[in-house]
């Protein structure tokens, strides 16, 4: 069948909208019609050419929600019209990762993935006969994709394609990060680096399970009002203040319970680790950091007993978590709609990407 | 009171056999008759002037175990004729630390300790109306010492003081971080860096708690028997491979669960991090660094589920469980005897620091 689809030819050029032929669900696999898609930086990431294993022709998009049409062979957990979120981390319960009960990193598909295949090494994308590749097994830039079974979250039915696409990534990133990835309890103190989307369902998340001070640090103050809406109490500009950790060890009596790197910076990366509380302070990585970067801190900071550790897609498991997740916005318990500040339509997701490379937007969503 | 004592009178220098007054203990102090004490290397790198928190005129040694002559006022948990091992870690059972139930760094007495006086902020000891300061809270090399409640445990009365004076401090930093900090379940590869003292505790811990390859690193061959015979299942020469962090993850089918460093090295400090399992495996670090050395790494080990950690005297609470480890010495899961290669009389405590400085020692004790 065909489809329209946003391609990147090359990098750092813009997308143009095409016509793509898309072919079908083959075993295991399924044909999702995606209904609405988020653009996010790292899509921006791959795009720009700063990404090593960025390939061309490609179709990107990994933040989407939409509906199955078609299931190929030997899919059983999904059925035509289920309402899905593509998930760019699988969850095949089946490999060590999946069973080792210790992380989200299932690795069922991941050497395909990487390569932008299906996981039969195929693409399923054609343009004038010739492949175009898929992106983190997802592409969600194109109306119609095919992705396997075990890389899509059912969900109910009543949630908002427009919003809950961005439970396929950012959403989840920020809020799985406190609740799978530190299980943040009630009373503690909560540090953010970061005041974008991410860290702004950092916030969220936190107030959700009733931490105590939720303190956000971000050098531009713009950020500190809508901060403050979702939850955050104390707004720290590392600009105004001497030193930047031991102005959070002061306001949190001795240091975070857990702080949250969500830029890709080493520097505050190192800070995250160093506001922690002796004892007993987590510092959550997020952020991507550029290729090479390394962070550095003294042994000292961990055999004093603070922990150092990263968080991928929230440390969410796909199918299991992310119906979770949407339900916790259903319920009114997460706030996406202002979080979701400009809607286009697919022939204009290049200006999402000029909105977010501006820092205009917090998300564009691309509406099929 | 007079007591025998081995007195650092300065850095650098042998330490002098002394006759000290000891005052009598004040309320929540306790009169310990040490009978025997380890010496440990943390002793000798005061001793040396590295120490930049070392004071002298002191008595050194944290590594003891003895018997309650004299209880002072208040002191409600002991009594004369107890048996006990001090605590450099105290356990007051009361502070925000303790209270958090989240680590052992008990803070109670932490800023009186760190200046070598009692929590009054006075010595008990003086040489001829002079002061002489007390060394972690312990000063084991006196043959009576005075100490907080808080800072002993109570060990039952059948455990040889020669023997178990090693859980005050070697035993208790490698056994606990296997089992209070890291907490290796049966069936875990765990890898050791560094087959001294302390690694061969993290091995004897690893072998008790069920782990399953148990993987010792170190530069040194002649290490192998000894640690094979407290449970090292594979020896890896770092020097006889051509990359260690790539060899130990084909060893383990993708990584260590748990990884510990017990050398004080910030080079095996990242590899014992880089060697651990995506998604899952943790680095725990006991080896003390040299001030103002740093650790370093890209943020994608934490990101993509490596945990970097630390643990101090073992991640035990020391009055709730230094007991449980002699048990578990007395009852034979420990090998603590042939840990102990050498025994000295107090007069000879200076041939102790020159076995450990060649190396030809792993723990020698002196019995009073």
């Amino acid at each position: 069948m065909k489809t329209r689809a946003a391609v990147a030819w090359k990098a750092g050029q813009p997308l143009t909208i095409e016509e793509v032929e898309v072919g079908g669900p083959r075993a295991g696999e399924v044909l999702v019609e995606i209904r609405a898609t988020g653009i996010c930086h790292t899509d921006y990431y791959t795009l720009s050419g700063a990404d090593p294993e960025g390939i061309f022709p490609a179709i990107l998009g990994h933040e989407g929600a939409g509906v199955v049409v078609d299931v190929g062979p030997d899919v059983k957990s999904l059925n035509k019209d289920d309402h899905v979120i593509p998930l760019y981390t699988p969850e095949c319960r089946q490999c060590k990762f999946c069973l080792s009960q210790k992380t989200n990193l299932c690795q069922a598909i991941r050497s395909t993935q990487g390569r932008g295949l299906m996981p039969d090494a195929t693409s399923r994308f054609s343009i004038a006969g010739k492949p175009v590749f898929h992106y983190m097994g997802t592409s969600t830039f194109s109306n119609y994709i095919v992705v396997p079974e075990i890389a899509l979250a059912r969900i109910r039915e009543d949630a908002p394609f427009d919003k809950v696409c961005y439970i396929g990534c950012g959403v989840t990133t920020g809020v799985g990060a406190v609740i799978f990835t530190a299980r943040v309890e009630a009373g503690a103190n909560v540090v953010v680096f970061g005041l974008g989307g991410i860290g702004l369902n950092v916030i969220q998340a936190a107030r959700m399970v009733g931490a105590n001070r939720i303190i956000g640090v971000d050098i531009n103050p713009a950020r500190e009002a809508m901060a403050r809406q979702f939850g955050m109490t104390h707004f720290v500009n590392p600009k105004a203040v001497d030193n930047v950790v031991d102005h959070i060890i002061a306001l949190t009596d001795g240091g975070a319970d857990y702080s949250f790197e969500c830029i890709g910076n080493v520097t505050t990366m190192r800070q995250s680790l160093e506001c922690c509380h002796k004892g007993w302070g987590q510092s959550i990585i997020i952020g991507v950091a550029a290729g090479g970067e390394e962070i550095s801190t003294r042994p000292f900071q961990l055999v004093t007993g603070r922990v150092w550790k990263g968080s991928a897609f929230g440390g969410a498991r796909g199918r299991t978590d992310v119906p979770k997740i949407v339900d916790w916005y259903m319920d009114g318990k997460l706030n996406i709609d202002d979080l979701i500040t400009h809607r286009l339509t697919l022939d204009q997701i290049n200006q999402g990407f000029d909105l977010m490379k501006r820092g205009e937007s917090i998300r564009s969503v691309v509406i099929y």
